[in-house]
């Protein structure tokens, strides 16, 4: 189907009509970079620097102990925590934010596994998605071990026909971290629950970026990380949800002081806290925790009259869309392959392109010449023709800081690396590290 | 026994001989405060606010995620980890700082409990003091009750008979931090490995203010916390010990990606990390970790010319000596007993005093002149005359930025406010919350 070219001009006009154009100079992005991987690290917010050097040199320095209570670090995982709430369709009070993602997911599986072995003790299985972000998974086998269950890893078009009434539990990673494809979590939800199983989030990729509907959807259970799109700064602390419905029937066996119902009455028995602060443990870090909450308030920026996911998810629908097409447009016949749906609703806010060889060097290149996406290898021992098989170009689109003529450009760097074939010349750094 | 009456100028002359007084400078301390609280919250080294800011600014805001490998990251759980290894007494590459204090006691609990009920299936109890911090009793019932385990608590004297067949693991924190009691490291593991058990110790009010021995005591376990006399700044991470010979035959629950063999590698199953790595779990607070290494390096500073804690423990114990001293030439008659022990093997980096009634009062009329401890509650339902049920002024000596002069005027303050009666008079604050 022929259609008119895509031009620079074109992006510039998307980019002037842009109601979120004025948010980009919130945020601190490098000199000559097109940052396309704020799903692995959100880029800075300008107004963190102050912040955290406040402090740094105020609430540390100045205040010491007693900034516990006169800078109110007591109540930032809960504050926090109800700022997140706004964001992934969740009440007041059912959601903190502290410790990793990793740790909430251990938190949250060893309560849920703890619930269906009182009310459904036959059911002994955790449903996930073979493709789910590897921590996940190991986290789901260790918590499975201890609950002597076990884990079923199958695809997604496998997931209605694993749900049988052996499972306890499905948990599924709303936005998958290499292919960008997104579930739709009423209607999976709404399936889960009608074969008698729980369900467990992981919005890693969703929260500040997706439209998430938690208690619309009558999820169960959600984790989350602070340092993607919610922009929370390196390492930032992670959160936790659970349905207020399930909230204290079980304690998870994390069960440090600051989850206690009196955590400074210094009492010698554990008592689980009403609500969702049982999901506190240990002391969390204060300066990071003061960085999430500028990147938590950097995404609520978009939202001035009205939610600001819908803002942010209609220009990520619009950023992901001109990458496609320019994509088409531009790098046609050099084997890149689009792995992220077309349909909108099952797409997330990045885009993933495979290849069967070089797609490392070819990210190698990119990042040269300063267009950062990133690389995800694909598992060797994946299913023949798998998704998960293959070598992955992945590249993150966030809406707060990311504008049209900047996919324009980095559309361009990519046609340049492939028809050149500089990428068979790059030099290659290390892997980078961290999803 | 008569002695001549200790004055403020042998306090000034002690300053000046003090081969660590320059170090004080090294440290901001908020105008007319003497701040005896650093074993809540240690105080800021000035090195922090250009790190931390370096951080911010540059490896998060220029670097992006390309900051994982070039500012290294993703290296600081282990180096720093090396670097508190230097403080108690332990080898290079068998301590990671990560985490909680909390969730570090549930990894090695845990660990420590799979692996006596594969060796000694028998032994089904774990043995802590009954005065322990609250959150290593709260974690130790988790895991005990995951284990089919009881936990048994005692008082100190009765640790001995305690340790009977039927015990897997002894679990103690080095230095009380109620009492600032502290137990002989060596002499207690030895009698616990007598007996069969494992040992597992808390050096939360240990690192960085008294000796730690760890590998010479032949211990088992070890967690310990970054924001009390390591300076690590408010919550900062925690750190975890395994003795090598234990650390790759089991592993710890909470298995995420930073403790697998191939963090970066993305395989669908769990594989534990060889050695101290597979306590790692998820991907930690980096600007609460700057700022960490920055604590430590401040209490490295001390070491010049030999092991840090050498000169850190000799002037800790005058320091604790010349307080105790002060107080009774000052203050007796006023209801104040000591509960530290005199002897100093025996004794901590705090001095503790107890008061029938009015402690929590003398304490807010303290801080409101300036002086810094902290109130630590009785607890009521302890036993009858034990020094769990009585209320106490906590006072904690970091000599890295703690004067002889501060403590002789801490000890007028505290005069001034007794007999005067000013305390009765003091507005409340809330209570101070972290300890």
């Amino acid at each position: 189907m022929a259609t008119t070219p895509i031009t620079l001009s074109d992006c510039e006009r998307h980019d002037n009509q842009d109601p979120l154009r004025d948010l980009r100079s919130t945020f601190h992005l490098p000199e000559g970079v097109i940052y396309l991987d704020g799903n692995s690290l959100g880029a800075l917010p300008r107004s963190a620097a102050a912040v955290v050097a406040h402090a740094v040199q105020h609430e540390w320095g100045e205040g010491l102990i007693r900034s516990w209570n006169d800078a109110g670090w007591i109540d930032l995982p809960q504050r926090i925590g109800d700022k997140i709430a706004t964001l992934i369709g969740a009440s007041k009070g059912t959601v903190v934010a502290t410790d990793t993602t990793s740790i909430n997911l251990y938190k949250v599986l060893s309560a849920a596994l703890a619930m269906t072995g009182q009310d459904t003790p036959q059911r002994k299985r955790v449903v996930s998605e073979r493709s789910n972000f590897p921590t996940d998974l190991y986290i789901a086998q260790s918590v499975c071990r201890q609950h002597g269950c076990e884990l079923q890893l199958v695809d997604a078009h496998e997931l209605d026909a694993a749900l049988t009434e052996e499972v306890a539990v499905l948990m599924l990673t709303h936005v998958n971290y290499r292919t960008g494809a997104m579930f739709d979590m009423q209607d999976v939800t709404r399936r889960a629950h009608a074969a008698g199983a729980l369900v467990v989030w992981d919005l890693a990729h969703s929260a500040g970026a997706v439209p998430v509907t938690l208690e619309a959807a009558q999820a169960d259970y959600a984790v989350g990380c602070g340092y993607k799109y919610l922009n929370g700064g390196p390492g930032a602390p992670a959160f936790v949800w659970v349905h207020p419905r399930h909230t204290d029937r079980f304690w998870q066996p994390l069960s440090g002081w600051f989850g206690h119902a009196a955590p400074f009455a210094f009492a010698p028995g554990y008592e689980p806290a009403k609500g969702i602060a049982r999901y506190l443990c240990g002391t969390q870090p204060m300066l990071s925790m003061r960085a999430l909450e500028c990147g938590i308030d950097s995404v609520l920026a978009a939202g001035t009259g009205g939610n600001p996911t819908d803002a942010l998810r209609r220009k990520s629908l619009a950023l992901t869309d001109l990458f496609i097409a320019l994509i088409e447009q531009r790098c046609e016949g050099h084997g890149l392959e689009l792995v992220t749906p077309r349909d909108h609703v099952r797409r997330g806010s990045q885009v993933s392109l495979a290849r069967s060889v070089g797609a490392f060097a070819i990210m190698q290149a990119l990042i040269t010449r300063g267009v950062i996406g990133d690389f995800r290898a694909g598992n060797p021992q994946a299913p023949a023709g798998n998704v998960d098989q293959m070598d992955i170009l992945r590249f993150g689109f966030t809406p707060l800081y990311t504008g049209f003529a900047d996919v324009w450009h980095a559309v361009e760097h990519l046609h340049a690396v492939m028809s050149t074939g500089e990428w068979t010349q790059a030099r290659f750094n290390q892997k980078q590290a961290v999803t």
